[in-house]
């Protein structure tokens, strides 16, 4: 039996709470009992389970008797504090913190080892998925060489309801909002920061160095628009904001950015909240994870089993790659790939020549006024932004998108 | 640093030792180090790494001092023999093992709980897959409700090749011999009998009770013709062998058979040697996994995976399920299904109108002389069944079989 402190009664907390109830006298040895529940305002749980072990008293919670602490408040402060009071007070603790993790792991995983104790993290990216255990233990026999992943549930439900139902970014992200999926303020998802966050995290543990997420080249889905799409559907493709990274000897590439999806590809059915992760090992191949990557009962069901890892003594493997150095992080990739391009033009067949001449193998897909999309393929993302460049020096063009496209 | 006695050295045994060879000095604490390898004729082996280790002499390897059993010979006998032993000797035991878990597990995990150590078998289902301890581990808040796979191979090439090529089943299987995907004798692949030994293990960790592999209804693929797949193109789906079970109350349904997969299934792109399982929970909602199936490397991973839980102390949580009473497994589902049925005739004018006064939902593909095509909707599979008994019985149907399809 293990005696847990939560911190945080939200919408993770409240699935925690429901789980352990629901699994209670299951397996003896794996009990887990509820010693204290951290809160901001005591008067807003009272109705709920387990409403006696509330407070609003941090110094109570660290007051009482307890062997994890389990942190599911999120951002960053006071996460924070309470954590590495934890650690450094030699208890472990089970997060859901993504925020926390991809600033502060260094510290935290080094405190945790220090203190001889586990800081355990699965619901920290893809939710329910489980992706830090697999990455982390199952394929220790494998060199990572590349993690891709629909990781963030806000941009795919923005960009699938775009891809339904032909309305614009505004739009999908006021139906994100009524329907929960997105934050009255949601720049961290719309703007790339929180896949960051969580690819820094995986690129970490799969690359055994410290990806930082500030370093990581962001572009978010702002300024997707329907046009987008209906070029995206010409060519067989959605648009997904893609978090991928790639080891090649010493070097990291790493981004963040929406791209067209193939068909063909896994990634092509990963709608709405759906997460999708595939990860690529020297000895095991492609491995594709899926599933609920938010959500109540599917990221408490990841909170869950770390702390059942923890009740039976199954502790964390030490995390040292956060404490690395970190790598040095290139923003385009070095080989050849397909992108889509726009070029907003007032002279549509003076451009077309002088695309032909340029690019071998352009596609064209010619389907509004004054513009023209060409699909490109077999030159690096570098050759193509070149080639961009002089373009936008013709007279009769006005300005240029360029979308990655991948298969 | 922990000793390792390895059980043969064939393809997973070769895979093995890469693995390690390549792995070493990458982290101390997690170091492995090969004490002997078993082998049946060791002249075979002689120029193979490690070839030092190598004994043909059971006692021998039983002499000498090593912490871990790795068995990955396959088969039950002598593997059975060897595991038992190094269990009741209280050493740790690692398996690939499919058959001896499906047979023996409700002995061997007593016995690996009586001495006190761990019995793991990661690769002895989907290979490099990591599904084994995000069932055990992962997903330990959950209530499993169903399993459902694409897990042999073997099958899944044979099937791939039929759909793409157009050949028939005898062809398909001679070329998945020539190219190793297939054994000389491929009974237990194409009967489902391999499927059916990994259902059983998925199915026992899933619903904490044992599904023993026997009393699972199996229909392999030798019956599945081009015509088949005629069909299946005009609905717009693929044939797969899958491996399915579910659980409602106290009830267990499972079964191993080839049905249409539609395309907007996650089992539609999973092609040749690829597997792929797909895990409902109460809590996290389905998970989907997919990769290799086979392999010397990425099978190799798994066992290598197992094998570092061990060295660095993580064992296995006490696997009780399989030494639990059998569920009683029923085979046909409950639930209103699709099905593809073929009924044979030498007058299609009256069969239409005798299916369409039985099917209220029946859409007919008519393709072949002297036979008719439907999809029907809507019907139990036990509904579909009495109905054809009686269309039987009509003089002018001559054969009838049908295909469940799953969407």
């Amino acid at each position: 039996m293990k005696k847990i402190a939560v911190l945080g009664y939200g919408v993770v907390g409240t699935g925690l709470i429901e789980l352990i109830e629901k699994n209670k006298s299951k397996d003896e040895e794996a009990e887990i009992h509820v010693e204290t529940i951290l809160v901001k305002h005591k008067e807003k749980h009272l109705k709920k389970k387990l409403s006696d072990k509330i407070t609003d008293s941090f110094e109570e919670v660290f007051s009482k008797d307890w062997d994890i602490l389990v942190e599911v408040i999120g951002g960053i402060n006071p996460a924070y504090q309470y954590v590495k009071k934890a650690l450094s007070l030699g208890k472990h603790v089970v997060t859901a913190n993504k925020d926390l993790i991809a600033e502060y792991g260094d510290e935290l995983f080094q405190l945790a080892k220090d203190n001889r104790v586990s800081l355990k993290f699965e619901a920290s990216v893809a939710g329910g998925i489980p992706i830090i255990k697999p990455l982390t233990e199952s394929l220790s026999g494998n060199e990572i060489r590349s993690v891709k992943g629909i990781i963030n549930g806000t941009t795919n439900f923005i960009l699938s309801k775009m891809y339904e139902e032909g309305v614009e970014y505004e739009e999908a992200l006021r139906e994100a909002q009524v329907l929960g999926f997105a934050e009255a303020n949601p720049d961290s998802d719309v703007l790339g920061y929180d896949a960051a966050r969580k690819l820094a995290i995986l690129s970490t543990l799969a690359f055994k160095k410290r990806v930082f997420w500030k370093d990581i080249d962001v572009e978010g889905i702002t300024s997707i628009d329907s046009k987008d799409f209906a070029y995206a559907k010409r060519a067989n493709c959605k648009i997904k904001l893609l978090s991928y990274s790639k080891k090649e000897e010493n070097k990291v590439f790493a981004s963040v950015k929406p791209v067209l999806i193939d068909s063909e590809s896994d990634f092509y059915r990963v709608n709405n909240e759906v997460n999708s992760v595939i990860v690529s090992g020297d000895a095991v191949g492609e491995l594709v994870f899926k599933g609920s990557g938010a959500g109540m009962l599917p990221t408490a069901s990841a909170v869950y089993g770390d702390i059942i890892d923890l009740a039976l003594n199954k502790n964390s493997i030490v995390i040292n790659s956060f404490s690395e150095d970190k790598f040095n992080i290139e923003s385009n990739l070095k080989e050849k790939v397909q992108s889509l391009i726009r070029i907003h033009t007032d002279n549509k067949e003076n451009l077309i020549k002088e695309l032909n001449g340029r690019f071998l193998t352009a596609e064209f897909i010619d389907i509004f006024d004054n513009e023209i999309g060409l699909l490109v393929d077999g030159y690096t993302e570098g050759e193509i932004e070149e080639g961009l460049i002089l373009l936008k020096e013709l007279s009769y063009v006005n300005n240029v998108k360029r979308i990655l496209k991948v298969s």
